[in-house]
């Protein structure tokens, strides 16, 4: 099985160590990831600028590539330029902080995967839901799962698995569960500071207010100490709203 | 009327500057646009860093608000620090350039008007399929046409439209479509060279390859002279596979 291994968390993170360390168990790991950490960059690509790729030494143990680029230009460049193939899967993470609810858009580590998903490669995004992670453990082997079900499974084209797992010992996890992505709301603003020479500056700060009461969601089923596994595409079509678009007579629009 | 204006093409475009003439005809107007161009950079956030906000005296006619960041922080900016209060509608473009098919993905337009849909405001992205627009007064005219109709129907809470209009003269434009999102390919790789000191560098290139011939899809109607209109979302969940892998019995699998 031949895994590229992705994050947005740079490839100097504990979270992408702990992934390769374990995938390495069940296949041939490539690691191609940011040279620096790349948070809420969201799906962004570097097409203005080129890009520099180093062979990068992790954890004095093995050799990955780093890429002054995005998470989404680490996948391209991976399965482009360095495989020149396609792997079996790509897998993004382990991410510090969990990707759910309205974060998914956002997510650096949701855009690796999602990146291998338009190319047609099955992917997995992972994160554990805390920003001061201990132990990676249990999310790496719950990747390493997911990947051998995808293999067995098969996954719809254009599909990631988006993986979140509590940041709880295993004995407190209650199970794993297939989930939508939640909805929820920034309840933020723009903090107004005044730098030293007298000129504003403003910084975002907020906090995510859940929207959610049921399990079936993956902010929920994690805040109730649940691995949350959500199929999520990249067709942003609304086809509720377009079937009831039909009445609008777009059609009939003159110009 | 109340209407926000940002695009990602930069404060200083032709194509915002065309907008906000067309959109003051209906609604009194605000623009909070990126200081520099941010084509790709997809649904970026700006948490690591402040942002600065300059007044911006766009084509010495009006003033407009220039944000250091991305075009989603310009509308949760513009929104939350310079209106202070949610506007009727946020209209991001016109963007030069279409966004459709699998570049709605990786559009900055399009994030900018995403960010407003996810705090609950309508929203329209407006692109004109062409690098080298000599002309946007249709597209501005388009885009007031649907300011009106999304105030008349309404639209559902978290859905944008993503227009995208031919660059042809207005007599050459067959009329205006309800289209889904198009599937696409990038038929891409990075460009290897060598830079002044010896180094490797590398750079994205490549084509994108419609995979869609029905014109029910954006990519095909804008290429066949129609004005697409695609009505997207922020809930990435693929409820197709979610129904499916019930049969991976999730819940039953241990830690």
């Amino acid at each position: 099985m031949k895994i590229l291994i992705s994050n947005d968390d740079g490839i100097s993170s504990a979270g992408i160590y702990a992934l390769a360390q374990e995938l390495k168990k069940i296949g041939d790991v490539t690691v191609v990831a940011p040279l620096t950490e790349q948070s809420a960059v969201g799906h962004a690509i570097t097409m203005k600028l080129p890009l520099r790729v180093k062979k990068h030494y992790i954890n004095n143990e093995f050799f990955g590539y780093a890429v002054d680029g995005t998470p989404a230009d680490c996948t391209k460049m991976g399965v482009r330029n360095i495989l020149q193939m396609n792997p079996d899967i790509v897998v993004s993470g382990i991410n510090h902080g969990s990707n759910t609810a309205t974060n998914t858009i956002y997510s650096g580590t949701v855009s690796a995967a999602r990146e291998a998903a338009i190319m047609d490669i099955p992917a997995l995004a992972i994160s554990v839901a805390s920003h001061d992670v201990t132990d990676f453990t249990l999310a790496a082997q719950i990747a390493a799962r997911f990947c051998m079900l995808v293999k067995e499974k098969g996954l719809t084209r254009g599909t990631l698995l988006n993986i979140n797992v509590p940041d709880k010992p295993k004995e407190e996890i209650k199970g794993i569960l297939l989930t939508k992505q939640g909805k929820s709301k920034w309840d933020d603003i723009y903090e107004k500071r005044v730098d030293p020479y007298g000129k504003d500056y403003y910084w975002l700060t907020g906090t995510l207010v859940p929207l959610d009461t049921s399990m079936e969601y993956d902010e929920c089923a994690v805040k109730n100490d649940y691995v949350a596994v959500t199929p999520i595409h990249f067709d942003l079509t609304d086809h509720e709203t377009y079937d009831k678009m039909h009445s609008w007579n777009i059609p009939d629009l003159s110009l």
